[in-house]
């Protein structure tokens, strides 16, 4: 099993403080530590960073955390391995192109038997159930639309084709594409919203808290998705099983 | 215009040294300021770095030349912008997925009146001539073979293909699968194969040196190719216009 962290803001944000958060649970706080990645929009172009060392120890994660990279929407992925062995190819998040667009997925959970007919032009590159989901959705998006759909169009489609695979076992997902951050869930994941008036959050997984007030403006809006809350004094809400929303300019559509 | 930087190798090969002098050709002893990028292949996964800074000035750029990840097949690129925008979509290298592996290219020149048709399912995502090249390209090789061809096979494609691209502009490139490094040349392009007895080299634009014996077996081989030959005492071989070399191991095919 995995975690998940997404961030979906109006405004360019930096996810330094989350992902210092998350980061120690590759390994130090808990034991997802069979790499980890991130991958960050910046207007139509991409940063994508993946690792297999744990994310605690790796380098990279460590300049995640000093540099404060600026985006509208994150996702990141801290690795227990579950199917797939420990290498580069099966890090998440996973990324492919449609419609000359990026489109990035991280997944926490286990899929039993699901070995969709890829018969289009996206196929795995790794061996985790994880890669085939995403590219069985890209296949199918492909399919649904002939470019890229409206927000509502694809929330749409996503809710047809989700079942499918969430029949296999657990399929807690994030996608984006750079417009909008899409979170599935099926047994743990959680929200937040943060707005005007910005307020003062301490870490759960770390001594580190932060003043959001004073580095926001109060039109900012940035909301946080994870597998487990990361703060312990911000208000969490759990999403249903079975539930997908949208996140669109830091709120949930 | 831009530069060139590829890396071919018979055993997982750190890239700092060529990779130190290359980056300081990123606004420090050049001109190519306008972004940068490298990637590495690491077993069928892949590392890929891309930034709009200055490739002297990146935070990311300063990770790679510190952090010593080991690769059989690495591209980079320092741009120096002649079509498209400053932004981080524009950055080379590009990455598309085909055949559930992960194809790596990147370019220097200028493509005049290149707008192929692409009706297969890879468009460029930013607005340079060189990623529209790249998608055609992968466009004609999806519609050649029907799964991944042998090094050999491909390089018969390519030279097929190349031509009618080339005749639109200077059209010097860099392409891999992590299974061979293939470069092209219409205008600039060089190359350099160390391998036993190792010597020693001096980088051109940084007061650096390294000896190469200290660092490799006997069996190693590396082959470089670039731009302009970045150290001052080793043998560099200038490519012939509309030259195609393939690098496998370590050494030109």
């Amino acid at each position: 099993m995995c975690q998940l962290l997404g961030m979906n803001c109006n405004t360019p944000t930096d996810v330094t403080f989350s992902f210092a958060g998350f980061a120690q649970r590759g390994g130090r706080t808990d034991h997802h530590s069979d790499g980890w990645g991130i991958a960050f929009f910046e207007g139509l172009g991409l940063r994508h960073f993946v690792d297999h060392q744990p994310a605690c120890e790796s380098p990279v994660a460590d300049l995640i955390r000093r540099y404060p990279i600026k985006s509208r929407n994150v996702i990141a992925h801290i690795r227990k391995a579950t199917q797939g062995e420990i290498a580069l190819q099966n890090c998440h998040p996973f990324v492919r192109e449609l419609w000359g667009r990026y489109w990035v997925f991280a997944h926490n959970g286990d899929l039993q038997d699901f070995h969709p007919r890829l018969h289009a032009n996206f196929r795995p590159v790794g061996s985790t159930d994880s890669e085939r989901a995403f590219c069985w959705l890209m296949q199918e998006m492909w399919k649904s639309h002939a470019g890229v759909p409206s927000v509502k169009e694809l929330t749409l489609t996503l809710r047809e084709l989700v079942p499918s695979i969430a029949k296999h076992g657990r399929f807690n997902f994030l996608l984006s594409n750079g417009d909008a951050l899409w979170a599935h869930c099926s047994t743990n994941l959680y929200y937040t919203e943060r707005k005007h008036p910005f307020a003062h959050a301490q870490l759960t997984d770390d001594d580190l808290s932060i003043d959001f007030a004073q580095h926001t403006t109060p039109q900012d809006k940035v909301a946080v998705v994870v597998t487990a809350p990361l703060t312990v004094n911000e208000q969490w809400t759990q999403f249903q099983p079975g539930e997908l929303k949208v996140f669109v300019d830091g709120s949930a559509a």
